[in-house]
C-alpha cells in the first residue's frame, strides 16, 4: 500500500531541492526506499553496509552543500550511522537521515530488528523527531509534512547538520500493483522557506571594536578547516601583502598561498623559547585547527582571541577566547584591510623568516632522506595537477601533508576533523566522486584504509578516483608520539602490525593497482597515474614505519638547525 | 604517569572475576590498555575496528556468562561499538564498555576525536557511569573504586546486559620509566558482592495459578531464545513423553529434541484453517522465537499467555500475555510436570502427525531438489561433529536452519537475534573461538559475510572456525517476500547484488578455502572439513537466489499437499 505520509516526504524533500538519496537496503524501510526510487528528481543509489553509506552520504553532501538523504531499515542498521553522522555533526554538513522503525507497539515486545530508535543521536544531530506512524487523520497527515518542512530547514540553516527523522511503518510495505505515486499533490502544499545554508549576514563592526582593534601591533589570522572561498582568499592575500596580519594555514583550511606560514609545525615552537612570535591578537574563522605544536603554542601565548562567525556556537580552542564577532567572515576581513593597523615588522619577519628557511631546506632534506613517507608524498603533491578533490585520511595522512605544506592551493582539501576520526575516510571520498567528474584523490594510511573498506562494495562506477595509500603495516602514529614509543607493548598493542596489502582488495573490486617501494617506480607510476581511467586506481606506497619515523625526527633537527642559523646570522647582521 | 583511578579500575574488575579484554588502539585510551595489559590476570587481545571489537567481546561474553572488557579511544570509534551494544542489551549479554574521553573541559572545543559520550548508548546500556576525571581528592578516587564495583554488579546481575563507563583522561598518558602498577593496594578494599548472573529464584506457584493451570486442555510449551540447559530439557522431554504439551522448538531455543514439534515453519498455519491446533494455554520462557509464521499464528489464536521468568520486563509477543510468573523455568516446569492436566490428545497428535509428515517427505524433497542452499544445508547439518558451537547469521542463514530443523540438539546454537543485525555474525562467532577449543562453525549468507569482514583483521588464531558461506551474490531474503519479489527495483535496491567470493578474503587472512558448486563437491569438502586444522577454512557454497526461491516454494507446496492428503486419509479412518 502507497503511505500518503510517505509520498508527501519524498515530494518534500524533491521541492525542497534534495536531489540524492544513500538507500540500505531493508524490508521495514522499502515504503521509503522505493518512494525516493519511483520520484523522477531523486536520484537513488544502494550501499549495503550502513557505516560506508553514511559516509558516502557526508563525501556528497560536503560538494553539494545540501542536505543528502540517507534510508535505512529499523534496528541496528540505524546504529551503523553514528560515527558518520557525529562528523558530520562537529563538520557541520547537512544530512537528513531517514530511520525506519516499528510502530510503536512493538518496541521491546523482541520482534527482530527493533531497539530504541528516539532520538538514537543522542545529541549529535541538530534535530530528531518522530513521524506518525499512520496518516488516517487529517492532522496527522499535516504533522507528517509539518516534520519534513522543519526537519530539511533545520539541517540546511546555519550551521548545518545532521538532522533524524524516525520513521514508524506498519505492514503492509508494498504498493499494489494497481498503485502508483501521485508527487504532484505536494505541489499545492505551502513551503518553509528555507535559510539555504548561507549565513545570516549582519554588516556592520561596532565601534568599540574598531577602536581596539587599532591598539594591536601583532596580529595573527589564523583560518581554521573550511570550504574554498576565492573571496575570502583574495581578501587574506591583500592583507598579507599590505602587512596588516600574519597569515598561517593548515592545509585542512583550504586558504594557503603565496605569502602564507604553512610550514609551522617544523618550527619547533615552544611559548618560553619564541615570545617574539606571540600575537597579541589572534583572530580565527571557520572550523577547526589540525597543527598541535601550534594550538600548544597559541595556548601558551598571553594574547587575546577574536573569533568572527555569524551565528552559533563558539568553541574556545586556544583557551583564550574574549570576542566573538556576528559577521560574516569576509566582512570583517575586508574592515581589517581597510581600517586595520599595520603590524609590527619584526613580528611578522619572524614568522615569514621562518617559513622561508623551513621552504627553503624541506626539499633538499627530504631528496636526501631514505625512501619513505615523506619523500613519496612530496613527490606525489608534486605531481599533483591543479583541480580536483584531494581528501586526507586521519592520522598520519593528514599530518604529513600539513608537514609539507600544499603552497598555493588549487586543489580543495577534504579531511574528516569533524571527529578526526579513521572509520569513514575511504566512504567520504566515494561519496565525493559520486558529485563530480573532476579528480578526487585519496591519501590514506593502511589503517583507516582496511577499516572502510566496504565503502567500495557496491556496483556504482568511480571511475575519478585515485587512493594513494601509506601502507606500513600499522598505526605508524604510535611511534611519533613519544609516550608510546618506548614502551614495550607498542608494537602488538598500539601500531597492531597488520599485514593486509591492497592488491586483492584492488582485484576483488576491479581497481588498477601498482605497488611501489622506490621513487624511480613511483615516478614511473605518476606518470599516467592522474589521467582519465575507466578503472579507479590504486597506488600502494610501501614503507617501514621505523623509517619514517627516523627520517621525520632528522629532517625536524636539521630544520630546527638552520632556523637557528639563519636567527644567528640575523643578530650578526644587526 | 599512572593513574591511581585507573590502577583500582582494572584490579577491581579483576577481583571480580572479568578475565578477558578487547582493546582497540588509541592515545587517549593509553592508559586503561596500559593497565589491562600489565594487570597479570586479564587477557588482552587488540582488535582495531571498534565494530567487529564489540561483536567480538559479545561472542565472548555470551561463552563466559562474565562481562568483557571492551576498550577504546575518544571520539566516533565509541560510536562503532553502538550496534554490539545494542544487540548485548537485547540478547541479555553482559559487557563492561569503558571509552577514553578527553575531560569534560575541552568537549566541544574543536579538539579532535571529541564528541558527546556521556550517555551515548542511550537506553541501550543498563547504566552510563562517568568517570571522575582526576583523583586528586580521597572522595574523587572513591568515587572511582564505587563507580567501578556497582557497573560490574550491574552488568552481571539479572538480566545481564552492557554497562557502559566513560572515563575522562588528562594527559600525560604513559607511566613514566620508574613507575609500575601496584594492582595489590586494592585487595584491602571492600567488595561490592555481585548477584554473579544466577537468576533470583522464587520456589512457589500460588494456589490460583494452581488451580487455573488444572482447567487448560490444549498447554503448547515454546522456549525462547536461550542458552542450552541440560536440566530444562530433560523436563522438558518428561512433560512431552507424558503428553503433558506441545513441545515446540525454533533452532534458537537450544531445546530441540526427540518428541519436539521443529518444523512448525512448513506446516502452513493459518488460524482459520488451524483452529484444532489453537493451544489455550501458551506457556513461554527465555527470549525471542524466531519463526514468523508461528508468531503470526498464535497472535491470531483466542489464548492465555503464560511467561516464566524470574524477573526484569517481559514483552508481549504474542499480543495475549496475562500472567507472569516469577519463578524459575526448571522450578515452573518440574511443577508442570507433576501437577499438570494431561493435554487433548487431538490437539497434541494434529501437531505431531504434521511434523511427523514434514520430518518423512522433506528429506527426500531436498534429495530430490536441484543444487542450492537447502540440499547443501541439509548434507552439512548431517556431517556435523556432535559438540561444538554453531552461529547462525541473520538473515536466511539462520531461517533455513530452522526450515530444516537440528533433531536432537547437541551443538549450541548462538544467533544474534536481540536485535536481528547483520552487522556482526562474523565477529560474534570469532569472539567465540577465543574462549572455545571446540569447533566454531559459523553458517552465514554473502551479505552478512562481507559486511563483517573486519571480523578476521586481526593476529589471533582462530583455527577452530568453520565458514559455511552460502553466496548467491545478494541479500536472497527479499527473493523469499512477497512484497519485493515482484518489484522492478528488486535486484539493484533490494537484493543489491554483490560480486565478491571469499576466495580473496580467504588468501588474504590465510584461512583454507573450498568452492562448492554441486552437492558431490559438497561431500568431497565435508570428509574433512571438521577435521582439526592449523588455520580456519572457508567453505564457499554457490547458488542461485532464484533457484532457491523456487526450491523453497515447491517443497512449501509438497509439503502442504502431504500434509492435507494425511489429513483426508485420517478423516477417512474416523
Amino acid at each position: 500500500m502507497i503511505l500518503p505520509q510517505i509520498t508527501h516526504l519524498v515530494s518534500i524533500c524533491a521541492k525542497s531541492g534534495i536531489s540524492e538519496a544513500i538507500l540500505s537496503p531493508g524490508s521495514r524501510c522499502a515504503p521509503l526506499s522505493l518512494a525516493f526510487i519511483r520520484h523522477p528528481e531523486v536520484h537513488c543509489r544502494t550501499i549495503s553496509d550502513e557505516r560506508s553509506a553514511a559516509f558516502i552520504a557526508l563525501g556528497m553532501a560536503q560538494q553539494l552543500g545540501k542536505p543528502v538523504v540517507l534510508v535505512c531499515t529499523s534496528g541496528s542498521a540505524a546504529l551503523n550511522y553514528g560515527p558518520a553522522i557525529a562528523e558530520a555533526f562537529y563538520q557541520q554538513v547537512p544530512l537528513l537521515v531517514l530511520t525506519a522503525d516499528r510502530p510503536a507497539e512493538w518496541i521491546d515486545q523482541w520482534d527482530g530488528q527493533t531497539i530504541h530508535q528516539q532520538n538514537m543521536y543522542g545529541s549529535h544531530v541538530k534535530g530528531s523527531f518522530n513521524f506518525p506512524d499512520d496518516a488516517s487523520l487529517p492532522d496527522k497527515l499535516w504533522h507528517s509534512k509539518r516534520i519534513a518542512k522543519e526537519a530539511i530547514a533545520l539541517a540546511g540553516s546555519y550551521p548545518p547538520g545532521p538532522v533524524h527523522i524516525n520513521i514508524p511503518l506498519r505492514e503492509p510495505f508494498y504498493p499494489l500493483p494497481e498503485e502508483s505515486y501521485n508527487f504532484e499533490i505536494t505541489a499545492l502544499e505551502p513551503s518553509l522557506e528555507l535559510e539555504s545554508g548561507n549565513l545570516p549576514a549582519g554588516n556592520e563592526l561596532s565601534q568599540s571594536v574598531k577602536d581596539q582593534l587599532k591598539s594591536f601591533k601583532r596580529i595573527l589570522l589564523l583560518p581554521g578547516q573550511q570550504v574554498p572561498h576565492a573571496g575570502i582568499r583574495k581578501t587574506l592575500a591583500a592583507l598579507v601583502k599590505v602587512q596588516k596580519a600574519v597569515l598561517v594555514t593548515d592545509v585542512i583550511s583550504n586558504m594557503a598561498q603565496e605569502g602564507a606560514v604553512v610550514h609551522h609545525d617544523f618550527f619547533g615552537l615552544q611559548p618560553e623559547n619564541h615570545n617574539e612570535m606571540a600575537p597579541d591578537l589572534l583572530i580565527t574563522f571557520g572550523k577547526s585547527i589540525l597543527s598541535k605544536p601550534l594550538k600548544k603554542f597559541l595556548r601558551a601565548c598571553p594574547l587575546s582571541h577574536w573569533h568572527i562567525q555569524p551565528a552559533g556556537q563558539v568553541p574556545d580552542s586556544f583557551q583564550h577566547l574574549n570576542r566573538i564577532i556576528r559577521l560574516q567572515p569576509e566582512v570583517f576581513l575586508e574592515y581589517l584591510l581597510e581600517e586595520g593597523p599595520v603590524i609590527d615588522s619584526v613580528f611578522r619577519q619572524n614568522w615569514e623568516k621562518k617559513n622561508s628557511v623551513v621552504k627553503k631546506h624541506l626539499p633538499q632534506l627530504i631528496a636526501k632522506a631514505a625512501f619513505g613517507e615523506l619523500s613519496a608524498l612530496s613527490c606525489l603533491l608534486a605531481a599533483m595537477p591543479a583541480g580536483g578533490k584531494l581528501h586526507l585520511a586521519n592520522s598520519m595522512a593528514v599530518r604529513n601533508v600539513n608537514f609539507l605544506g600544499l603552497g598555493v592551493q588549487e586543489t580543495e582539501v577534504i579531511c574528516n576533523r569533524g571527529t578526526s576520526g579513521i572509520d569513514g575516510s575511504n566512504s567520504t571520498a566515494v561519496g565525493c566522486t559520486f558529485t563530480t567528474k573532476a579528480p578526487v584523490t585519496l591519501i590514506t594510511g593502511d589503517m583507516a584504509f582496511f577499516y572502510d573498506r566496504n565503502a567500495f562494495w557496491h556496483q556504482y562506477p568511480i571511475a575519478n578516483l585515485r587512493i594513494v595509500l601509506f601502507n606500513n603495516h600499522g598505526g605508524g602514529i604510535f611511534r611519533m608520539i613519544e609516550g608510546p614509543a618506548n614502551l614495550p607493548e607498542l608494537e602488538e598493542y598500539f601500531e597492531t602490525h597488520q599485514h593486509l596489502e591492497a592488491k586483492n582488495l584492488a582485484g576483488e573490486m576491479g581497481f588498477d593497482y601498482t605497488s611501489i617501494n622506490s621513487i624511480s617506480q613511483l615516478n614511473v607510476c605518476l606518470k599516467d597515474f592522474f589521467h582519465d581511467s575507466l578503472k579507479p586506481k590504486i597506488m600502494e606506497i610501501k614503507s617501514s614505519a621505523e623509517t619514517n619515523r627516523q627520517t621525520l625526527k632528522a629532517i625536524q633537527q636539521k630544520l630546527q638547525k638552520a632556523i637557528n642559523t639563519e636567527k644567528g646570522a640575523d643578530h650578526k647582521k644587526m
